[in-house]
């Protein structure tokens, strides 16, 4: 795996081929940044975190019959997933408006929301990823009517499991952000991550914000924030 | 009648109080804006134009079984409605790409969609009537489940009677924007208006707009293409 060719260098991540065509390597990066790019720095053991992270909940979602597209952790920031065509849609999974639903609704953040809200956004950075409607996604030809019924009931399904584990260790789950992939057969499959990155983790006593927030927000602290909820999740 | 009560004055058109509860006069202005009040300007004759087009429009719906606020029409300008409590919603119905969803997804204007798409913005001008879905709806209480699958029965139905009869005065129907009421009893009708002010009409030969584009966007001959549309449809 030494001569492995980079097939795509996200934000927070680098994308390798591997000798298996189905497989690829995923290195998390340290790199960080916000508002679609215009905010940059870097946040110190994020890359390990967020892997780590990662994986132990993807682990934790296929044992509730969730597929993901994990296959085995290679090392602290690396790891081995199941090759994907990617659906282009961010799927957002709100229980208490926070972010760009405050915003958009001019909801204080922190208003739990009465039922859980799904958005889709068009991942599209020139366009400042808009959000969309399952009218927009079969139109445009995103995904079929039958995917995302999947998506939304794996979503949710996401959503119900995340919230009880993270209750366990006394923190909220504001929202968070999912991508989802197609295998060669068609089957829909959790792919990208779920850590800090993606998710706003607010303490359940303190409401700190323990997430990217801290970084988006200039608040100090980042790198404490990750590895608390490290330590929260995995003990270590 | 004379002796009236004004009840609302919005951007387009006044609401009267009347001597029976149940019922409301509207009064089509000429006063035209837009971009959310910022333009602002006058179109003559078009309260008359968009009173009588409304009119027509949907007595044909009610042919079709759309219920709608209509009762009677008592002058060029002014016409008596059933009194609704509003869903807070704009439908927009959308066939072709043009004004927002172009600029949204980068979509050149005229571009044929695949399938229809049905688009809900929260009536809010603080908050410039933000586009939600139907988890959004739910969340806040502003409509139930089931009102949400009754308008976008109706709004599709709709748009299927309105391309057809379009088609046949040779004129494409872009998009158009819809609100919907209750009545005391929960019955979902159709309120607001159908005309030129809230609805795309293209010339199907030419692609002339013949609608508020017109005045939006500074093309001149304003008052025509509203005279043109009426004209069109109801002969006169």
């Amino acid at each position: 795996m030494d001569a492995r060719e980079l097939l795509y260098e996200g934000k927070a991540k680098k994308v390798y081929k591997t000798d298996d065509p189905q497989q690829l390597l995923v290195s998390y990066k340290d790199d960080a940044t916000a508002f679609n790019g215009l905010k940059k720095g870097s946040i110190q053991g994020k890359g390990s975190v967020n892997n780590r992270m990662t994986n132990f909940l993807m682990q934790k979602l296929e044992q509730q019959g969730i597929p993901t597209h994990f296959v085995r952790q290679l090392s602290d920031t690396d790891t081995l997933v199941k090759r994907v065509s990617i659906v282009p849609l961010e799927v957002i999974v709100r229980n208490i408006a926070a972010g760009s639903l405050s915003k958009r609704l001019g909801l204080p953040e922190g208003t739990p929301l009465q039922q859980t809200v799904l958005e889709y956004c068009y991942k599209d950075d020139a366009l400042g990823d808009p959000m969309v409607n399952e009218y927009h996604i079969a139109a445009m030809g995103w995904a079929s009517d039958e995917e995302m019924r999947t998506i939304a009931d794996y979503a949710l399904r996401i959503n119900d499991f995340l919230c009880s584990h993270l209750k366990g260790v006394n923190v909220d789950l504001i929202d968070f952000k999912l991508e989802f992939g197609r295998l060669p057969d068609g089957t829909i499959i959790l792919a990208d991550e779920i850590s800090p990155d993606t998710c706003r983790f607010w303490d359940s006593t303190t409401h700190e914000k323990l997430d990217k927030d801290r970084f988006r927000r200039d608040m100090g602290g980042v790198e404490g924030a990750y590895q608390e909820m490290m330590k929260r999740l995995l003990g270590a």
